[in-house]
């Protein structure tokens, strides 16, 4: 079952305390759909500039992703991201951001896309993820991410947009932010309140939380000693997860559960080289081989 | 299989952003010690003052633990500690310590505590800690644990310990501070390196990994609504896993991962109430119940 996919498309400059790297192919929708192509093939949206290297849309496209929905303005420039890890691995300081082409992105569906029935809407304005939304009225499941940003600006439109979400994705710092409470197993279910049928809250290092009506559980990360880039790890999640729901084209309790597994198995490897350089050397045999580690690290 | 603990017996002071509470029974030997006692009965070896409340050593005893180690010093007091936690309930101030008599402690066993199999060192000064060991040349199994302020000023003593432990257990940030490192799946190995057989580095509300030669893994935290009070969270771990280790008599990989959740939900109830108080409510019953459900929560 195909997903859908609306999100950045960038270029990442990464800092790290080890190393740094320039020009890496980075953004949401980018790291989401990667990840999503162990499991399905995904039909991006997306927008960049003529500065657009091709090799970055072939590279997708060998994965199975449908960029037919990658959107290219002549005349404009790719959103870039500069940023610079601390120690941990986790904070980072955002050095610089170039919205570029995409900071007037106004997602226009393929009519191809429109009958898509998972849906993912990586991190972004608010109002402009209901457009999308509503673009494909036969969803069977809807998806969302967001940000501090939103929560602090545009608080009315997310507040709508949660309101028609099947799910929401957010870490640990957004969702204390967006309830107000500092206790996680009590902010997934406030979150869950405000709207969507299930909430994820991811924790990196951690792992992540998941809250429906029936259940609350915690799964932790798969213990990786090798943290080379964080970027894009949580969109790496993200499309592991949703990428497993498609392929079974179901989200009961159980394939959820399974699915979430998925997430943070593929976010481990994702973390392990910058951008996509770690990503682009595993096959979903390396993925099967750590879900065995995992399934076994977790039963006693 | 008995179990010895050596460690403080305290009076705490705690305030929490909703509650304060004054001259709570606390203390690392106290919180192990009634922790362990839904497995097994422990021998206690601590120091009081003469201002120590009778009634805390009978629910000691009630609880199957032997306190004729429990010193009493006739012209001493108690050790105190009064702490507050931030909004977060994990980062903490303390406000005052009173060492008093826990100053000069100089454990010396009771013979009848020599034979014991299983021995737990609380966070203590390194050197008393080996001074422990010394009295039971029979133990099976040896687990310290240690703190920031013994890895800054005594750390010779303690490399000297960790080269006689089976294992060790400390926090998160204290195994930063030992390794020099920020990434936890490196820094149990490293500390491995250092002469115990098994490391376990606790991350509180984030759960707790395991090391041993042949193992990684973690266990996520029993998500809790509830915190109310964390002190002495992890001496309730430690204290659940070794009871149980004792009640089996063996520390072999399978048993130790099991002891490593039961160590986990005796945490998780610990915290859901000042100093013992939730303790004091519970059974080995809703142990199992919520053991029950942390299998299920694991399980996909």
């Amino acid at each position: 079952m195909p997903l859908l996919v609306v999100g950045s498309v960038a270029i990442d400059n990464v800092e790290t305390p080890q190393e740094s790297r320039e020009n890496l192919l980075g953004g949401s929708a980018t790291h989401f759909s990667f990840a999503a192509s162990f499991f399905t093939s995904t039909r991006l949206v997306g927008v960049v500039g003529a500065d657009w290297p091709k090799e970055h849309t072939e590279l997708l496209n060998s994965r199975g992703v449908d960029t037919s929905g990658l959107c290219t303005v002549a005349d404009g420039k790719t959103f870039t991201w500069t940023g610079r890890y601390h120690d941990n691995m986790n904070d980072r300081d955002t050095l610089d951001v170039q919205l570029n082409v995409f900071g007037d992105f106004d997602p226009v569906l393929p009519e191809s896309y429109r009958r898509a029935k998972f849906v993912f809407l990586a991190n972004g304005v608010p109002a402009v993820q209901a457009k999308v939304l509503d673009q494909v009225p036969g969803r069977k499941l809807a998806v969302a991410d967001t940000m501090d940003l939103w929560i602090n600006t545009a608080r009315e439109d997310l507040d709508q947009l949660l309101k028609q979400l099947d799910g929401l994705v957010l870490n640990d710092s957004e969702a204390k932010l967006l309830t107000g409470t500092e206790n996680l197993a009590l902010a997934g279910h406030l979150v869950r309140d405000m709207g969507p049928k299930f909430v994820i809250i991811k924790k990196g290092e951690h792992g992540a939380m998941f809250f429906s009506e029936h259940e609350t559980y915690v799964l932790p990360a798969f213990p990786t000693e090798q943290v080379i880039d964080p970027t894009g790890a949580g969109d790496s999640f993200a499309g592991g997860m949703m990428g497993y729901l498609a392929e079974q084209d179901n989200f009961e309790p159980k394939t959820l559960k399974t699915a979430m597994a998925y997430g943070t198995l593929v976010a481990s490897f994702n973390v392990e080289g910058f951008g996509l350089e770690r990503m682009k050397q595993i096959t979903r045999e390396d993925i099967e081989k750590r879900m065995t580690a995992y399934r076994k690290m977790l039963s006693f």
